[in-house]
């Protein structure tokens, strides 16, 4: 099995069908969209921006739904909620909505990596680290994949700490997992970068999401919960999978 | 001063006027660069392809000059030299000589980090760690700059872990020597990202080049030579910069 971290979305390679794909953006996207649906969400549409997000509501005629997403951290005007992923753990509120959820790097990220039908998009973090990593390896078996790429959602084309962390820590799983089995694994070198930091940081989640600059920025910005909630490894079982239009819980 | 390390050279920031920046490809455009003029050459010109280096090659009169460079790892067809350190070695040959000089990554990354004359680009490998890093901290202050860029040609789109070690080892030294003259310094992502990674692996610089995926490569091309030289910390003084047409010691 062929392991790689693609440190931004912008570097993905152009050329990868037939690998099994992981979007991480622990800080804050991919945490939200994993609480949304382990909090009853029935889909989470990822959208390139506010506008998209705003037309695609204004398209839907009969299921309730919730505009979410953020704007340099904060919530876009009108929503009716941001990026936070505390908002979303409010079940009474989130149960049976269609989220239309625009962020500037997240969702961008999540697009991106869909190539098509045969390639879904799991959605990873922190907060569902073992849940996914089962599931990136059932996928590879399911669709006869010999490489699993997880990818970086970044920001502004630079590399993501708590990202590189949180797939190194995947890594550690997966490896964990392909050595039981007895299936040889070759790490590409992205994938050597985020299994050293994660190695170097194990069991320090809370302190890695806090020293990173977009950790940092939250806490100014009133949001430390969401670093506490982001750092919650296995806090949830839930595997989200992009199908090309919407978000779902496998 | 903040210090930040672009991982690939397609990330490299639209805007970072007023910023001193530094290429590193140790395997190997930058440690062949280094070495040319180390043992006497005039100048190195960075040519985007093989078929740059032999037009500009045709409009040199009166020059004595070389052709180096690589595709696939290998000598171009027709050029003198490849893209191997050693065989810039013999200053016998080297010495007087303008080479035009064309690699995949490498002079790519130093001709993208060109943005003008008030950012001359400095070329650094772990052959030349020290000199550079000094070479670095003096032009902020006679540039009255406040960030240093450290840029990794990467590979592809995407990391090449052993510019990212060698990065880290560069930041060492800057900060050590901030630390000593009571400069604050601010360590962006991807700066952390190489200091971590750096403070891992110190003191096994060869190990680290054949880890790496180039580094197998250049061994089963028969260049595990090259990987030795590279790996030589403090072999060379010598810290060329680029003025956008030509690469010369300072």
């Amino acid at each position: 099995m062929e392991l790689d971290v693609i440190l931004t979305h912008q570097s993905l390679p152009k050329n990868f069908e037939g690998a099994v794909c992981a979007v991480v953006d622990v800080l804050r996207a991919t945490t939200t969209i994993i609480t949304a649906l382990a909090n009853g969400a029935s889909e989470v549409q990822p959208c390139i921006d506010a506008e998209e997000a705003r037309q695609k509501a204004r398209g839907t005629s009969d299921k309730p739904f919730l505009l979410g997403g953020e704007i340099k951290g904060l919530r876009v005007p009108g929503f009716d909620l941001g990026n936070s992923p505390v908002e979303y753990l409010d079940s009474s509120l989130i149960s049976g909505k269609v989220i239309y959820f625009s962020t500037t790097n997240g969702t961008s990220a999540i697009r991106r990596a869909y190539i098509g039908s045969h390639n879904p998009v799991y959605i990873a973090a922190l907060v569902n680290l073992s849940a996914v990593s089962s599931a990136l390896l059932k996928a590879t078996t399911d669709n006869s994949a010999s490489t699993i790429l997880l990818l970086c959602a970044g920001r502004r084309g630079g590399p993501s700490l708590e990202d590189l962390f949180c797939n190194g820590l995947i890594l550690q799983k997966l490896i964990q997992e392909l050595n039981q089995a007895g299936i040889p694994h070759k790490l590409h070198d992205g994938a050597a970068i985020a299994m050293e930091f994660s190695s170097l940081k194990k069991g320090q989640p809370l302190d890695v999401l806090k020293a990173t600059e977009p950790g940092q920025g939250l806490q100014e910005l009133g949001f430390a919960d969401d670093l506490e909630l982001a750092s919650q490894i296995d806090k949830y079982q839930t595997v989200p999978i992009f199908d090309g239009t919407k978000i779902t819980a496998a």
